[in-house]
């Protein structure tokens, strides 16, 4: 089994790590991460200048780019054979609910699954320092899982481990998205130069955070685990639009 | 009605001025746009550095981010209250399909949409150099119609205009995403200085370009208008990978 | 006369149009400017990435770089022939004293001298919203001089206006460069998602800022002339440590 | 002794481990060094955003800027008191004649002599893969040397060292910084997306390389030693440009 791994908090990251010397034992693994941290890099696909691909003295590639350019590049211009896994993180701090369409570590798995391979992002929800061992030993059981027994389907999951000790990790529930709050206000500050300059506010809290969502599962213990897909249409409105165009 | 303008091909983009024209005819307008040309930014959201809001002799106003730094600035930072629509363009270019999700474009309606506001994003399906004068003047009959009778649901609206005159385009029609095939490979290419760099490849060509996607509506001469959601949750998998997991 | 402009505060700059201005009446002029402020850029030069060169409405080039890719591009790459002189600025705040190695808008008017081509750096010793039209006028009597004069030897020309209307400025002297005091130390400060960040200090006072330095000239309401040079070998030293390294 | 180490390839770069293991021999060693390449950062110095200073796991700090933010920031923002020498490098390539402008691995020593430390930039004058190890012993020799013999004025040092086994090295040259014929013309190329591009060309050749130059003296077999000095000043054409001012 081959894995392409990658993340977006830069290829020197304890988490991404991590997850390498979890999956080194379930396949042989390809590391392709950016040179910097790209956290909050979305799909952001870097079109004005081509990349350049580098080997650390750890045997992991980086990139000048973002996550999706490394996923991209990996896929399309590095790798002999298509990966049987694109595996993303382990990030540090969640990804779950509205935020989740900011985040370079599922943007790098997405980018495995529109170009064929099952993919799987995985965020330790945690602030400070932290020990990724638990949410390295559940990305490697869920490889283990895919190798034993394929998904027919494409399939994207976002998975997000409670900050726990493994043996006191619940379980794993299967999720939807849950929703935030709009965010908090933009902070006004002032720089040496007195220029005045704001930082983007802190995600708001869960508004729609009850059973059933990753916030609910992880908050009780719980992995969560949310297939994704990622055709935007919103089916639901299009009867709707319609209607209200014609009047 | 109140009308926040941005765009992702930055604040001095004829696209934008014709959008800026069109629009001020039916409300007060506030344009904050990036510096800087950030197409493909997607969803990028800038969190490791502080924003720069400035105003250039057009009246618009500029940041050194994304496309949406600019509308989440702009909403929660910026203007004394929220504006009424958000609307995004217009692109030089189409964001049809899975491209979606690259979108600088799609992404500053998107976080108006994010924040509670009406958005609609708006791209010319055009390459070479391109005359915006029709597409302005759908804009400004959308909005229009918003203004005489708002849809009563979370409204977030993708519309791409054919490269036409106003009286050859055929109508509008509500469409759904096409998809692409896989992109392009990557193209290896050698720099003066002889280090191997890769330029990201070409989108692929469209592999559901049917009836009913956007694709094929703008082949056939109409403006497309694809309602989008943004819960990437893929509701129809949940039971299956809840079987899988439970193997 | 064909005259290259260039400067770090950007394409859309006042003090760049002012320039323009101020020059168009004396010969050909061709801008090629950065797409957003460059300011401290210093004699940066892009090596890993191509530059993209743009036309705005103004007619003004711009370029995704630093003030030295913009001069050498249009230089190498964009103009038929070479230029008779390359201006640079009108800056926004000064360039005087030690402070000049770290200066786009001098390394501009640098780049042009590499290349053969007589130079200024020209800018007005401002803080807040100023009038750039003393600054364009001295920019442009000195231009003139050259065309009626050519210097006999290569030349650099380091200016700085006091902002001051024309006819209060009680002339021109001809300066070295003051020196500063070291800088004010960084200055510490937590981001809203509680990481420390640091800005670079404010520049340190004057501490040679005595007759016949730029500093004192402004000071006194003389435009300052600093003929520059670009060769940093300290001959005074060289014997010095030829005998250290002898011991 | 406390020695600040710094480079412009990033904190990962050989040459900077291999200065790290010759200086650890001499004295305490801090490591701040740019957490991506920023090679031809001259003195760039970021001022519209602030810098982060983190630690890698293997105890060398990098911080999301330039070399001279690098020293910067240590000097007047980290560090308890002034290290006794900053040494920067050891550089993948040469930093010779008029390129040392353009120079990163100049520019932290030269942030270093400009804050009050003595200081030495040194340079690996080769292309391909390369042994670090006859210039770190280079580097330890001549810090070695300041520590029992300070030189008693401030001194910036510009070292380059040929690419030869230490034994094949035969000494030590104290030279003047050679100069180049002009650089080669850009060169246009073509994006996948059939934009127009252009890349920095290659440096001009030697053009000053007689006796008593760097050029000379690495060609030669030596290592050149160069003392730089950072007065701009071109003191000998104060007269001339005075009466020129004055006709």
């Amino acid at each position: 089994m081959r894995i392409l791994l990658s993340n977006d908090d830069g290829y020197f990251a304890p988490g991404l790590q991590a997850l390498a010397a979890a999956l080194a034992e379930v396949g042989k693994i390809d590391v392709v991460a950016p040179e910097r941290d790209r956290s909050g890099a979305s799909n952001s696909l870097t079109l004005d200048r081509p990349l350049s691909l580098r080997k650390a003295a750890s045997g992991f590639h980086y990139v000048n780019g973002t996550p999706t350019d490394c996923v991209h590049l990996a896929v399309t211009g590095m790798l002999d054979e298509l990966p049987d896994m694109v595996v993303s993180g382990i990030n540090h701090g969640a990804n779950m609910g509205d935020d989740t369409i900011y985040s370079g570590t599922v943007a790098a798995a997405t980018e495995g699954f529109l170009l064929g391979v099952p993919a799987i992002a995985i965020s330790l929800v945690a602030k400070g320092a932290s020990d990724f061992s638990a949410a390295g030993r559940i990305a490697r059981e869920l490889v283990e899982r895919f190798q034993r027994d394929p998904v027919r389907q494409p399939t994207l999951l976002n998975v997000n481990v409670p900050d726990l000790p493994y043996d006191q990790i619940k379980g794993i529930q299967v999720t939807r998205l849950g929703k935030r709050h709009k965010a908090e206000p933009t902070i006004k500050s002032l720089t040496p130069r007195n220029e005045t300059v704001y930082w983007v506010g802190a995600a708001g809290s869960a508004q729609d955070a009850g059973e059933g969502t990753d916030f609910h599962a992880v908050a009780n213990g719980y992995v969560s685990v949310t297939p994704l897909q990622i055709d935007l249409t919103h089916y639901g409105q299009v009867a709707g639009i319609r209607d209200w165009l014609g009047k």
